[in-house]
């Protein structure tokens, strides 16, 4: 594909025409959206892919705008996936793009994309890791993916990086609803933000206590404060996720982790058309509206269907 | 099945053993659970599903606590399903059954179980909703599904509910967070717990302002204040949910959607039932070793791989 070859010649707005491509869920442009993942796969691999979560209000965003900032001074590129639920009512992003996109707009070592959570059912995983691989495969040295630290599809969706961040901030029960929200287990990186602020330091401790509990640790995250707003500590966020990086490389656990993640996706890839397939068929297929009459009348289980619809689906393989 | 009798005619000890069958994500209890799910679905599609939900500290729990005292007054049989978020690193659901229990533990009228959102990757809603069936098809009155509201699982959870409650409480942005959860389109009622606080009044005062933005409602979700520590107010919160209830049996949306709820199941136990047969398969097969190995290479990407695999995929008619 033409597109393919101005990705990989470093066209910023074949990037975001790329990406606009793999978002896509529509059946229609699936043909173009698989050509295009399947000619961009083998340059993908070369970018760390780091997830910054936690709850909502823990300044995730200026924590990555600060990041970012300090990953260019590096002479490092970095490409920004912002996963942002979405509301109906006010109609777009809440955490738009403009607000973000004003800091790094005319710097060309950086892209950044927005997506929503609504609509992709299932499909945001996904979606997210076909978008860095369109990010991966453009050369971006680094990608960050930053989502609220809340939900299995979240979670999933933190399944991508290959070194993750959970941001905590003082106060309010962090901690807890944090540890609440299952996504304390994640993190390889603790990062306390708002650290200025009071009880910082006992977000710390809270944080080494539980980390205490475990006792077959083999890579004991750090806790490192930041003041995003103010410049401090992204400097030792940036170290303290090479020295992961570092650990995961010596220790061999990045090629295996990148490796369970590969048959992971092919799992999930096959799941994601089985999905399409399904709620195309039963929007359009008349055969099934016998079958789903029966499900209503209670006189076949939706399992016993679901059976019945697997058994006569047959997969072309293309 | 012996235990189906058994729960027909009213067993709260098969209840918990039929319960747990259901719960069972391994592949060898697959034949169990599918088969208990098969003769309980006749009895079930008689009880009234609410769903409870909000962000974490909103006062879910006690709320739930206080309504289902208030629907037992009434006579009615209440089963909860409480869907809570579990980490490992206490190795159990933090909101346990147990202080739940306490109140209602003597109550026959009442079951409650609580469900970790852990180990149930993209199973959570199908388990939720088999449960659902279980309690349903026991002769409960009235199901409550209480989650925290937040990511695209909990949302899916929320869509078993016939009514569903969107708690909000006063201070911390919480109109604000909900609407970046993405919940509040799912509200048909919202109840401002926590009322006797300052800034209850203003929370109310954000949600109509909201809801003024949708012109095209046609169930405008009443707004309810609530103090469940002090047992205000859950008179008329069940009041609004009856009155939705109402509107959706008169409308004739009731029966609509539970009709497309069964479509949705449907093609959710297809997608389940695939994506449990890959995760065996990718375990055990040797013929997807070379597959997996190309892919990892980087010569195949996963949608190829899956696509393979879905070709070569027959199943079953049973």
């Amino acid at each position: 594909m033409e597109i393919v070859k101005e990705i990989l010649s470093g066209n910023k707005r074949a990037l975001a025409r790329a990406i606009t491509i793999v978002e896509n869920e529509d059946l229609e442009g699936q043909k173009n959206k698989e050509q295009l993942l399947k000619e961009i796969y083998p340059y993908t691999g070369k970018a760390y892919i780091i997830g910054i979560t936690g709850s909502p209000g823990a300044g995730k965003s200026s924590l990555v705008n600060k990041l970012t900032e300090h990953i260019r001074r590096l002479g490092l590129t970095v490409g920004i996936l912002a996963v942002d639920p979405t509301s109906p009512f006010t109609g777009g992003a809440l955490l738009g793009d403009r607000i973000r996109m004003q800091d790094h707009f005319l710097d060309p070592g950086v892209f950044i994309r927005s997506m929503g959570t609504r609509g992709s059912l299932g499909g945001l995983a996904k979606s997210t890791k076909d978008v860095v691989k369109v990010l991966d495969a453009f050369g971006m040295d680094i990608i960050i993916i930053e989502t609220v630290g809340v939900g299995q599809s979240e979670l999933d969706v933190m399944y991508a990086a290959d070194s993750t961040v959970v941001v905590l901030t003082p106060g309010a029960g962090d901690v807890v609803q944090t540890l609440k929200a299952g996504i304390m287990e994640i993190a390889d990186i603790f990062a306390v933000n708002k650290a200025d602020m009071v009880g910082a330091d006992k977000v710390v401790t809270q944080v080494e206590a539980m980390l205490d509990l475990k006792d077959d640790i083999k890579w004991r995250p750090p806790v490192v404060k930041v003041v995003s707003t103010s410049n401090q500590g992204l400097d030792s966020l940036y170290e303290a996720i090479e020295k992961h990086r570092k650990y995961l490389e010596k220790t061999g656990e990045l090629d295996k982790v990148r490796k369970e993640r590969a048959l992971y996706e092919v799992a999930e890839s096959a799941v994601h058309r089985v999905r399409a397939y399904l709620n195309h068929a039963l929007e359009s297929n008349e055969e099934l509206v016998g079958l789903l009459e029966k499900v209503t009348q209670k006189t076949l289980s939706p399992d016993e269907a679901a059976n019945t619809l697997l058994a006569n689906i047959k997969f072309s393989d293309t």
